[in-house]
């Protein structure tokens, strides 16, 4: 019932005249259209017709091949068979739960967590373990009781988690990965922004840290399973991610990809490779990260000038999102509504949690709007709370 | 076992020195590449950042209305709420798989069928009810009896059909919409070949005949699911299809689909239907139906001289593939391994039935090569026949 409610304001929160916190859109000025074009026509002159015939379900190997070599810099031994090209991140977390998930199965997940993951798995029967968040990510002091529980394995969302934006830090990692090694549970790292810091240094992924537990050998089989994406540093209309877990994982995830949609587009796989090259994505994704930083810092200037004191919100190092707390006399389900009216929107939280609840935070997005438009916006929220807040 | 035993077999039948009838492949010479150029040139400077973005579960506007149009021709009322976008038919097939069974639930399946389907639906538990097939497709004489046993849905490849190459009479389609009606069962039509005829006239596809029952309507609200792809028209490594379904039926595959892979690249949608503009789809059926028609009217031919009496084959007025019968001491996964060594390959028809256990049965495709080589391919596998008969 909530939930189609919101459903129907988001729908509304995507006319023009709106200003709109609630996607989580990458910035369409910031789209390489040029560099495409020139890609697409160097991929049909030179491999037309491979790039327009059926393709393998694991994927392009020279994107694969790109993938892991990026990856073994970070500090793990991979091949190419660790690898497997899916549809977005969405279709990895898709085609993880139909591998992993029996109807009843427990995932212990981030609270809140990703809204994408929970209708992914919904579908499958499981149900869900939370565990607290806080500025530094998942509370890894509360992770061994939920262990105990029983769960089939832990999602996670280390780097610019969405909806809160925090990071795991360097410590609840190592904690992390040795708690879900002794339990025998493994873990699904999710990294769709991990490329997109605005300040402060990069920490190892999950995987990498896990990886150092079997350095030796030529390839990766440890505990993690990584999903990344395209879609925040190139182009989600493509709908292209990957997933590096062991081997064996691998193999299953092919069988049900086969069942699913045979592969991921071959032209969009060439395309893609063919657009990275010569160091275009690096240099691309330095670009994203400088226009995303203005707009994030717009964003916190503007809420620590009007927000009313008794709201709080977190300070994300990278990614698209920030997260807020209000007073709990505020539902901002209703709150929305009232944005609306006044042209402006974003999510309620309330999606977010695995088990629901919890009617007083929510998720503001700046990647999508000039720092002027942020500014406006903020301001129209603000303006919203103090008459909220001197109402009730 | 055995089915592992067949993938290898056709993993070495993908090595180039190979003449393969196993593959389902479209003839990548006659893919359009110059104008799949121009066509991604002018979407990208014209809607580029629309492009590249995400975008809607239910699929691109004006691909749907295409679609739309082109099928109102056939003689049915639709709106685009009847019609969703699917990334290749394979996920339309899982996607049906997920919103309608439950584990147990029997499916009514023509006997052989396409072997994609019975992978799609086999992860949900799918159980399965086979319909014999003569050379007028589906046995309709013997479908009361089967829907007596209550079959969740019935699944049928009217034009064509993979494997058999068979197409439903007229009559068994009237007979089918009726008898589907009267015991309440829905139909999924399968018509990923249908515009691939080389001779006689098109038949009214099976959801025309349902659609007339309503013909007052202003959309379709009818009894049957089509699915067809523009793989075999257009090409294949865009991962493109389309499902024509009541819009309550299209309501649950969108929830579905948002949680399995979000929505179809939008590029590929956009430049699907740029390249689809001023007739150019028309005109490039027309030649893929002529150069079909040669390969098809050759593997013919050298059947008809080549092969011992004691074997038959199908033939097809359209589609890639046509289907044999051999004696029924000849085992054609054995033959397959044989066949390997002459370097020629065929798909061993075992695979094709819901409940396996036929095996003197094999399906040939003669889309992908060219006259000559599909004679010599032909006199291989007719000397080993020749041989094997005498052996037995």
């Amino acid at each position: 019932m909530k939930s189609s409610a919101i459903r129907e304001l988001l729908k509304i929160a995507e006319q023009p005249d709106i200003i709109s916190f609630a996607g989580g859109l990458p910035a369409p000025d910031l789209f390489p259209v040029d560099e495409f074009k020139a890609a697409c026509i160097s991929v049909l002159e030179n491999y037309g017709t491979q790039a327009l015939q059926y393709g393998s379900t694991d994927g392009y190997l020279p994107l694969r091949e790109m993938i892991s070599r990026y990856t073994i810099r970070l500090g793990i031994n991979l091949n190419p068979g660790n690898i497997l090209i899916t549809s977005g991140s969405q279709q990895a977390l898709d085609l993880l739960g139909m591998v992993l998930i029996n109807p009843g199965d427990h995932i212990l997940v981030e609270s809140p967590t990703y809204l994408g993951a929970l209708q992914a798995w919904n579908t499958y029967g499981a149900e869900y373990i939370p565990v607290r968040c806080d500025e530094y990510g998942m509370c890894t002091d509360e992770l061994e009781e939920a262990l105990r529980k029983g769960p089939k394995f832990i999602y996670v969302l280390p780097n610019f988690q969405n909806p809160t934006g925090v990071t795991l830090s360097l410590e609840r990692r190592k904690k992390l990965v040795e708690l879900a090694d002794r339990y025998g549970v493994p873990i699904i790292e999710d990294d769709a922004y991990g490329r997109l810091r605005y300040e402060g240094q990069d920490l190892p992924t999950v995987q990498v840290i896990d990886a150092k537990k079997q350095e030796q050998m030529s390839y990766y089989n440890g505990n993690v399973i990584y999903v990344s994406s395209f879609s925040k540093i190139l182009a989600p209309g493509l709908r292209l991610a990957w997933i590096i877990a062991p081997p064996e994982v691998i193999a299953k995830l092919i069988t049900a990809k086969q069942g699913v949609d045979l592969h991921t587009s071959t032209f969009n796989q060439i395309v893609a490779y063919e657009v990275s090259q010569q160091g275009f994505l690096t240099r691309h994704i330095l670009k994203i990260q400088e226009t995303y930083r203005v707009r994030r810092d717009a964003m916190l200037e503007s809420l620590e000038e009007q927000m009313p004191e008794s709201v709080s919100w977190t300070h994300p190092q990278g990614g698209l999102f920030l997260w807020m707390e209000v007073p709990s006399q505020i539902d901002t389900i209703d709150l929305l509504g009232k944005a609306l009216d006044q042209k402006v929107a974003f999510v309620p939280g309330i999606s977010f949690y695995a088990q629901g609840g919890i009617t007083n935070t929510m998720r503001l997005n700046y990647s999508c709007c000039k720092p002027e438009v942020i500014n406006e916006g903020i301001c129209r929220i603000a303006t919203l709370f103090k008459k909220e807040l001197v109402n009730k």
